[in-house]
């Protein structure tokens, strides 16, 4: 089907850039596209589970707003008309915001985060809110994996992993503290990106650790990724972790050609012995067929042995920083948090001062070695998740292929390259140096390209 | 003098645009430029007291980052390593912002306005604060005007129009809240934009009026004026006032070609008589010259009679909101006050809510005239001044010519066109309609080519 008889049956099936095209076209009003995905979450909703918050109304009023805005024909934004879901850890002015515990329910914060704020300035529609885990850590919410609903989304963005992978929105915002974006999105089939540490503000977002907390997105195709990057990747100060920095163009540094045909490491860490045999075949096949189409160009390296370290280093600071961030939940409300979480704030509270501190000034020297790594290589190929989205809902499966890469806050994005022999998705993570996120997408672009040849 | 001399010379003369290619060229470092700007300041500062505080230092270190940063190939900002003056009305985290007053001396800013994150993020150098008038408002402070150092630069934005005509710096933000912006451009012979209103933060600005205060830049060229009001027209939400809408990309507007000739309104205003007789003849002359170029280009247009009630209204709102913005000055620092800002504030403790009231919700019937206006209309000509800087440092001028536009919101460049007999600058206002400052920049465009053919 072309794009144009798409627009008219079914947008929510539309890239977003496709769908802005359509809408400048006059092919589609913003009202048709947020009336198609409302459509669409109707029909799935049920079974799906991705949302916590939504209002219908207020979707059609502020698409009618950005029709009539259009018709003024005043500059629009770049995503001007597109609806957005956001994980419902983030703050919004006219969505509750309840972070996936009844101790936040009908919490309704007076003003946006930083991040929505910068959705609306580009024209986004803000959808509505995705579904999260039990405060953004490990205990499930309601969303199952829309490629097999007995089986988990991954968590703990899983409503805005499960919303685009489902069609009900383009694109979704989320967070990773450990392997919270990357792993639902490798789990849901869809693409996501974590991108360099502080490089989208998190005011207005809960904070589980400040060391380690990252926003991200996910999409249905790069470019669409590239698309929303770009509008979110901008200096806060009211962040006080980021530090003035241009933003980094990513759709510009995507388009351009390679200067030379990028080379990857492909790491197996420390992890792969947890590799499902099924997907370490596909990622054999995926070395070789890269390889077949030009020579040389992935290489298997294996990360130094003390990297096994890394894991130990990430929880101190996780679990310490939980300890500090709900404090309150757990000194007035520790008979409604999760057994699961309650273990984390207590072995939290017993990490010594000095421990913590070791493992925070670690990353420096982990990020050096890293360094090394992408001085000879482009970037990184490893495993987005052990495998595919494991079955039962009781559980939202292990991050520890993301550990590495949130502690030393490289950039990575999820590429849904392989398949499970029963067709459930299977990510693979490519990961860059710190700051280079345009590099990443341009070699994420290139790697797509040799392989569709 | 070609740019490649110019830079290796005397930077400081170059425009930022220049600038910014030279330094991406490689023929030109921040370092030097802000060199550059600072021994033209050496040179000059003592006859003009333009700045109110300067750290040689600190823009050094921040220039020579810039430059290091540069150098590593990652995305630069727009302004990458260009000097910005800043009036010390706007909060900087590595300035004392003092406000123009000894109530206020010693006050060090914990964090930056979101304008200057806007800079920093864009890569620009700030130079420094300058120097303003008490509080923003009339008494003066130490600048003279760099054309003639026995008249006045204009207020309330002074150090800024005087910085920027004397070439210590290309580029400078300032403020208006009657004619602070647009004034001292006309007296200085510099460029000036006041933006629409509530399109440029004015979170961790001083505030007088909220109804009133707009922040807008200077430069010596309008491309340079568009470069960095595209820099800080965003949203932000910590503004409660601004609500989102996409950047304008102002450069990219006014780069269109016109879609017809324009058409401009020359409006005399009430206030005519005021104006002095050779800028009265500059005008006419300016008329006939355009007319001349292009047939009925300016058609010479009055003003309904209501709008001699506008002043009346814009001083209701204006000491009403200064005299709750300086309760505190006023009550515990009046001997340090001025008589003529302790009897605006007295005047403003005396308007009634229904005057208040009705002064602020007449804006929406004015604007809607000037609509009118607007849709025969491009822009309207006007005087940004009475004339030329008037003689004496005693006072700023009046801001007469300015009042109905920022009443009323509407987008505002002052243009140097004019000189009066002895050679001082006399400035013409371009107005255009709310929310159009991309056509207006094109307007301005379009018109100073005519003249120029």
């Amino acid at each position: 089907m072309d794009m144009q008889s798409q627009a008219l049956h079914s947008p929510s099936l539309l890239s977003a850039r496709d769908a802005r095209e359509a809408i400048e076209a006059g092919l589609l009003t913003s009202e048709e596209l947020v009336e198609g995905c409302l459509d669409r979450i109707e029909e799935l909703e049920q079974s799906i589970g991705a949302w916590a918050h939504l209002d219908k109304q207020l979707a059609l009023d502020h698409a009618r707003q950005a029709d009539k805005f259009r018709s003024r024909g005043l500059p629009t934004g770049l995503l001007h008309g597109i609806p957005v879901g956001i994980k419902d850890i983030i703050d919004t002015s006219d969505y509750p915001t309840e972070n996936g515990t009844v101790l936040h329910q009908g919490r309704r914060p007076t003003q946006d985060a930083t991040l929505v704020s910068l959705l609306r300035e580009a024209g986004a529609i803000i959808l509505g809110k995705t579904a999260t885990t039990e405060l953004a850590v490990y205990s499930p919410g309601k969303t199952r994996n829309p490629n097999n609903t007995e089986h988990t989304p991954g968590g703990s963005s899983s409503g805005s992993a499960a919303a685009v992978a489902a069609a009900m929105v383009p694109l979704a915002v989320g967070t990773q503290t450990n392997g919270s974006l990357i792993r639902p999105a490798s789990y849901c089939g869809v693409y996501g990106f974590k991108p360099s540490f502080t490089r989208i503000s998190r005011y207005g977002v809960l904070k589980q650790s400040s060391h380690l907390d990252t926003v991200g997105v996910f999409a249905r195709d790069l470019d669409d990724l590239a698309l929303i990057a770009d509008v979110l990747m901008r200096y806060d100060a009211q962040d006080i972790d980021m530090t003035p920095t241009a933003p980094p163009c990513i759709t510009k540094v995507m388009a351009e050609p390679v200067p030379a045909n990028p080379r990857f490491a492909f790491v197996r860490t420390p992890r792969w012995d947890a590799v499902e045999q099924s997907s370490k075949d596909g990622f054999r096949e995926l070395i070789d067929a890269v390889n077949q189409a030009a020579k040389d160009t992935v290489s298997i390296i294996d990360l130094p042995t003390q990297f096994d370290e890394i894991y130990r280093h990430h929880q101190n600071i996780m679990e310490a920083d939980l300890a500090q961030s709900f404090a309150d939940e757990y000194q007035n409300g520790k008979s409604k948090l999760s057994s699961e979480l309650i273990e984390m704030i207590e072995r939290g509270t017993k990490v010594s001062a000095t421990e913590y501190d070791s493992s925070v000034s670690k990353k420096i020297q982990y990020s050096n070695i890293l360094s090394e790594i992408f001085e000879e290589y482009d970037a990184i190929l490893t495993p987005s998740s052990g495998g595919p989205a494991p079955s039962g809902l009781a559980s939202t499966g292990s991050p520890e292929f993301n550990t590495i890469w949130t502690y030393c806050g490289n950039p990575a994005i999820n590429i849904p390259l392989l398949q499970d022999p029963t067709g459930l998705p299977v990510g693979v993570q490519i990961v860059a140096e710190n700051g280079d996120d345009g590099r990443l997408f341009r070699s994420s672009r290139w790697l797509l390209e040799l392989l569709s040849d």
